[in-house]
């Protein structure tokens, strides 16, 4: 249940640096690779020769060759050629959409035309005002199950309690709001003490850690679920969210959900800063932090999968911290129930 | 295929101390802790707000917290508190009676009323002239293989060759008896050499290991899955079962077999004497040379299962020496057959 | 869907050297052991008395005896003893027919009456002007894919390119026949220069390995799902397949694809050449060169088997180099009938 006419991130580019790459995105199994002239292509992960995966193959001057028996695919998902045979009346396997923009190569797994308008904007990815770190988790859970997670901070104060986590989370209540397909759930905290993660990132701008801050956590669901997270402290006293650049250490969380089938997913983690953009050891830092603190949702989003597998009557509680994966759910839902009246309309008019 | 409303062995004190223990109980997952004031909890693993693992949790102040978004949980399954909420409404998930008694900690994971008086007694266990260690083991098997292995003690010959197998118990016709619903199965050995085990066993007594000995073996089956098989060796001409202490080497051997789902189970083995009760030394000797010898019986008791999951309608011998499980098996199908039909008359009076 | 009368390589002698081996073939779940008398015996791995898999037990003076509770069986299925039991009653296991030569213990899976001239003749195994030298794989695909890729050595240019790959196999088109149950696809090139492999193999005899030579590949595939490939260099302008030996570095690389379930197999490859057949060191360095190459295979293989499984109504395409394959596939469909046709008579006739 994830909707397929979208873009979704499907590897960053490293991954493809050496060899094609086959990862299953929203149940299709896909090989992406650079093709002739640089472009990343991605195809079904199947040669139509012997049904191989192509991803076991080798790309050769922009053509991926199939590693069984060298039949040669093109980026659209025709054979240009094999040793000794005519390849003009072999079958072709599917191609998707590609785009690479932000750092990212994304993929729209659906039939209907791919719309380069929408594309998620990134545009810190663009700003060298801006530095970027993260990695990819492979988790087994529903893809809406991490949705819920990120649009709910109040699980900081327990899964990361040595972190980012801190009792002030729980007290301050959040405000959750639709903006068109949007979600946006907020939550503000004045005149705290940070946390361990945000006293470092205080230091690594060059900030008093043993000083109050204000500190904000503004969490935006976009369909088809990314989550994109607005978080901060600023020395108390200097406008908060609102704190020029020399009062406070900020960022934002970057968390593109991509489903691999119903019950995983390739999470895709990071941080955007605009703050020491060319400090590439803050970046490391950074990363290796969030990388440890994400790595401790992991069992817990993968036994909670498991739990809502062994009791799928159960209805769980939409409490107000739950406002902002409720709402998110709901959004996904009527953009499902749009694509697949698409489809059926599409379906209908092929057979009129 | 089996009972539910009986007392289980769930787990032993030391694995509740640090955190709360997930496990799962006839086919109950459950959450078990040490409420306030002391006394043991179980829970269903599940959390009312969004369906976490309540035993990815932790205990504070006697009260379970989810380690997700913090709901806090009674010990009778209904929610007392979550920062900001109210939790009245909140559904209750369901609480198991439990009792810690005799150094274990047990569960009644059935729908009927809980009877205290149907706990196994276990006197030695309040007894300071006896001593106990043990240990536990996961096998995926139908606990009724487990049973089988226990009321026949023949396969000591041929899975514990080097430890406490010999043959003359192959040569030893075993006797079994119902006596309501516990069956016994005994067999006694005269003026035979101990096996290495024994031998360490009378060492460990003071006692000459290298004469012959009278050995005798006498398993209790009880309801619902409990075998407790009286084993020791007496010096020969001195009335073997019934010689005094200072000619033997006596013990109990505590079988706990805990269904977990309806193939596999949680054994829970151990020994019990009543020689040199506050050597501890020895209790640890004789807890690692048992739990060698009966980690032997894994693999057999496995692949068993995988057998008769392969081969489902063939039917098994039942010889002599079967009938200490063939008798016990009658009593769980009685038992079994009891308690469905008391579930059906409850329904029927609920609907009536 | 793999023929069941028919004679399998089931496993080597130093494979129950020491112990009972269960392994299953074609399906069936079966114990090998040396019994009295030094013959090969298969049974169905499964004790009549409890369901214990008798390859958990042990031999006793060519007695195959139940490791759990001591019964002893005989070669053809029937208990030969018990301690203290009677065991004429006791029901039969089902056992195979077995055939030991040329090196390897055959079986005969299914249930028409064995035929011992069936077994795929040797003759090289029993000449000691050859050596012989192999292994076993274990490769989670259908039995029919193996075929697949032995039928068609134009893979060796993609997946072994580094040993026995070379451009030129792709250039040269392969020819394939059928010869009654037989198909034979062959393919031979002209004054190139050998691959790795085949350097080491003319060191090996003695032979320069810096000049152009003449290659062939033979493949032949007989029924049930045996592959013999006649593999060789010449020096060139010796008249290749056919030059004298003291030009050649040839050899038959030995396939015994033995299916376990219906995507599983035992695949036993090896080779056996007739030069310097007493150099022990040369035919551990083949079977060393060998395995390492032939270990190539195994992800392509299942993933390929995967691929397959994922797109099960896709039409595979059939190239020329497919056709040793696909023609082997037609035999083995055209004698699958037959069985089955035969089975259908003999169940006709058994209720007439």
């Amino acid at each position: 249940m994830f909707l397929k006419n979208a873009w979704y991130v499907a590897c960053t580019p490293d991954e493809i640096a050496q060899e094609p790459l086959g990862r299953t995105i929203c149940g299709e199994a896909m090989v992406f690779y650079r093709a002739a002239g640089g472009a990343v292509a991605a195809l079904e992960d199947f040669c139509p020769h012997r049904g191989a995966p192509l991803s076991l193959g080798f790309v050769r001057d922009g053509t991926l060759v199939c590693g069984y028996h060298g039949l040669e695919m093109g980026c659209h998902g025709k054979a240009t050629g094999m040793p000794g045979q005519r390849v003009n009346g072999f079958p072709a396997v599917r191609s998707f959409p590609v785009i690479e923009r932000y750092g990212f190569i994304w993929v729209w797994p659906g039939d209907a035309a791919a719309d380069p308008a929408a594309l998620h904007p990134l545009p810190w990815a663009e700003d060298p005002a801006w530095a970027y770190g993260g990695g990819l988790y492979h988790i087994r859970c529903d893809y809406r199950l991490m949705i819920d997670n990120l649009m709910d901070l109040t699980h900081e104060t327990y899964v990361h309690a040595s972190s980012i986590g801190q009792k002030e989370i729980d007290e301050a209540p959040p405000k959750t709001t639709s903006e068109g397909d949007e979600v946006v759930t907020s939550r503000f905290m004045e005149n705290i003490m940070a946390p361990p993660f945000w006293r470092m990132a205080l230091r690594g701008n060059g900030l008093a850690d043993d000083v109050p801050v204000d500190r904000w956590q503004i969490c935006r669901f976009s369909p088809p679920s990314h989550v994109m997270i607005e978080v901060g402290v600023a020395h108390a006293g200097h406008g908060g969210y609102h704190a020029s650049a020399e009062h406070k250490a900020a960022s934002v969380v970057v968390d593109f959900i991509t489903p691999e089938t119903e019950a995983s997913i390739w999470y895709f983690w990071g941080m955007a800063r605009n703050f020491r953009p060319d400090d590439a050891a803050l970046t490391d830092q950074i990363r290796e932090g969030q990388g440890k603190i994400f790595a401790e949702d992991l069992e817990m989003l993968e036994r909670q999968q498991r739990n809502l597998e062994a009791w799928p009557q159960r209805k769980l509680l939409k409490l107000n911290i739950d406002a902002g994966g409720v709402l998110s759910r709901r959004v996904i839902d009527r953009l499902l129930a749009s694509e697949r009246g698409a489809s059926a309309n599409a379906t209908q008019n092929a057979e009129a």
